[in-house]
């Protein structure tokens, strides 16, 4: 028996949407006195051995060119109490402040493997140094090799998702201001507005 | 003033569980009359033009060998309330059975631009073509240009996530039987074990 299917075509422009919600992460950056964070959702593991993730980042991003740099990079892990702020680093560009953290009020502290910049209020932060870039289309895929992790008490075995609450990205909506769609994995909605 | 950190190391074998939850998809492959699927949780969009996404695989998979030999693959979302199948995917080898999709009561469909399989049940669905491998450690980052692109009705401008309740994947516990923990974005966890 043939069975019908419900599906319809996605338009190509949206294929990415498929995969939210995305726990964004925030890469973090410095380069000569001046520090740079964007979030960034295209982030996974890529090596068990070597530790390795890869981010992928459009190199129009000031960030990108600050990696490029600083040849090492931190990943950050925020939870959803800090929605707004994560909305924030990525309606701004590193071009405008010295150091994009402190602009949304979030703490700098400096990696002890790296020296790069990683977040006083994240639940779980990486040191990477960057081992390769390979260029894929639109972006580009930053490999980084972990030299430092660092997590909350809330991180044992696994992360203790009682008292770990992760943040999603769900989408943008852009009816009268923009606003960033957040979720958290406790049925609750956020949404951060931007006024341009 | 310096700020303490309440931060602790986190030991290389378990950065990668940092990442948790995160999303599975299940990829699918058919290959000389066999059907091959597996989940995967290191799988995210890479460029918007050409339109790529990767997948992270170990080679000793069985899927793995597959798509080499297909040079195309399929990428499939399932619901919450397809937790089990997810995780009798992971547990199961695909040397076993000859289509490891109706192994587990899913339904096989013939994707119309690469004729790889896609999971009926699926609510959303990729059909991708194999353009580039990037070894990285113990794994290797199989990048695919997509070549169709499918969802349900509750995939609009974004999904509606007042009906797609999408699945996470949070760990493994090893009590008496081992177990996949799965939660939703609803504040529910699921536990699916299995006997070895």
């Amino acid at each position: 028996m043939m069975i019908l299917m419900a599906w319809k075509d996605v338009n190509t422009a949206k294929v990415h949407r498929l995969f939210y919600p995305q726990a964004p992460v925030i890469v973090t950056v410095e380069r000569t006195a001046r520090i740079g964070a964007m979030p960034a959702i295209w982030c996974m593991p890529l090596s068990f051995n070597p530790l390795l993730i890869g981010v992928s980042v459009a190199p129009e991003h000031e960030t990108y060119k600050m990696i490029l740099e600083a040849q090492a990079f931190g990943i950050n892990w925020l939870e959803y109490s800090y929605a707004k702020q994560v909305g924030e680093l990525g309606e701004t560009s590193g071009r405008e402040c010295v150091n994009k953290l402190s602009s949304v009020a979030l703490t700098t502290i400096k990696g002890s493997k790296t020296s790069q910049p990683l977040i006083q209020e994240a639940s779980a932060a990486l040191e990477c140094r960057l081992r390769e870039r390979v260029r894929t289309g639109t972006h580009e895929l930053i490999v980084g090799e972990i030299a430092g992790a660092y997590a909350s008490e809330n991180f044992g075995e696994y992360w203790d998702f009682s008292k770990y609450d992760p943040l999603f990205y769900a989408g943008t909506t852009s009816e009268r201001v923009k606003s960033w769609v957040f979720m958290s994995c406790r049925g609750t909605v956020k949404r951060t507005s931007f006024k341009h």
